[in-house]
């Protein structure tokens, strides 16, 4: 049997959610639970392997087990369990094949920035604060140049596995800038996201943003296919995995 | 001279705004950082004492000083020296006669509670998780109960120093109920609040939400002067100081 879940999570103390060697990722916590819940050791396959420091409201994820589920009392129990800063938000069986990652279509990622001199102590873990000035119509009309289906390999650094996604050809559908009070977000939708993705191409429109770089410049920087093209990405924070979408589940 | 401060804080680390002995306070963080920038001792007065975990976006507070104050640096410097969690919004000087506290006319309070089973994560400092049932169009109609010009004997606590406040009566200008996204918001305005006042109330408003209490019930807890006539406060981290407003300054 396949179990889908909807999770949100608060990135801020975690380091990430793929389970590694050092420090606690989000997935190590859930198999956690469910091996407490379950008596039954399951493996967490997420959609997306959210950074450390990245947040997520949508996240998906599934796991396969044995025995059939109460998920109500299973719902209320993962949760006690989990600490406050991961929530299932809802847990249903899934049809036969579903796969958070591999089924999933297209999802969205927002990146949140801060403008201004002074930082809202409330957004401080959730919103990248950036002092200096930017020309944000300059920004939005750079974001243009990211939308559709390209080689994003100079957008891409390599995983965790340190080795670069073999095909980096990606569509991504939109690329809207939102203002927002004393800020504005980045929404990004694609049909799927390299490694650090999202954070290389917020550092390429700040660059943009502040004058450092052309707004001509950024085809070049496609064509370089290297990674060293480009400049710094992104901080974590700033970045939630917003949705996962199924065509077909 | 008088300086004047527009202050916003995450309170969730902090004893609140008022210098104590046990624990660090915002109140004791301004005062620290203004020493050290001023070279001479000041005291910062604030519009209100917002109480261990309480937080605020439009605190209003003020100083004396002997100096004159290039302000566009000490804002830069003051934000720099104090932790991140406490953030001055602006500061300028105030004319003869201002004070913080005295010269308020009325003060806003915000706050907020989720409900459903499932806490959001990202709110999880900033507002109040209530998993019962509630009959919110029973609590709006509470609210109305409280408008006006009364004693508010029964919902204040003993202040710190260990006294009631002499006088009690209040004008509670308006209490709305606005609803949020998996949750709502109380919205107080009056021309000055007791200690603990709001969080009082709210815990006689769920209370009557839950049909703990009957809405008929009201009238008789105010005729009782008598705190204990009353319920458990609300929780401090769903309450936020919104502005204060000075009618003559």
């Amino acid at each position: 049997m396949i179990t889908r879940l909807l999770i949100a999570y608060d990135g801020t103390d975690f380091s990430g959610w793929q389970v590694q060697p050092n420090g606690i990722s989000i997935q190590q916590k859930l198999e956690e639970a469910l091996h407490i819940l379950l008596r039954e050791q399951v493996r967490v396959v997420g959609a997306g392997r959210t950074d450390a420091g990245v947040h997520a409201v949508g996240q998906v994820a599934h796991f396969r087990h044995a025995q059939a589920l109460d998920y109500r009392r299973l719902h209320a129990s993962l949760n006690a369990l989990l600490p406050v800063t991961i929530r299932v938000r809802t847990i249903a069986e899934a049809p036969d094949g579903f796969h958070a990652q591999f089924s999933a279509t297209s999802k969205i990622y927002h990146y949140h920035l801060g403008l201004g001199h002074v930082i809202n102590p409330f957004r401080r873990l959730y919103r990248v604060q950036f002092y200096q000035t930017l020309d944000l119509s300059k920004l939005a009309a750079a974001t243009q140049y990211f939308v559709g289906t390209r080689d994003f390999t100079s957008f891409a650094n390599s995983s965790h596995e340190g080795c670069a996604a073999r095909d980096a050809v990606r569509t991504l559908n939109r690329l809207d800038l939102i203002e927002e009070e004393d800020g504005f977000r980045l929404e990004f939708e694609a049909d799927g996201f390299l490694y650090k993705m999202v954070r290389n191409i917020v550092g390429t429109l700040l660059e943009i943003g502040t004058g450092k770089r052309a707004l001509e410049d950024i085809p070049s920087l496609f064509e370089a296919h290297d990674r060293r093209a480009v400049g710094m990405a992104a901080p974590a924070h700033g970045l939630f995995l917003i949705q996962v979408h199924y065509a077909n589940f």
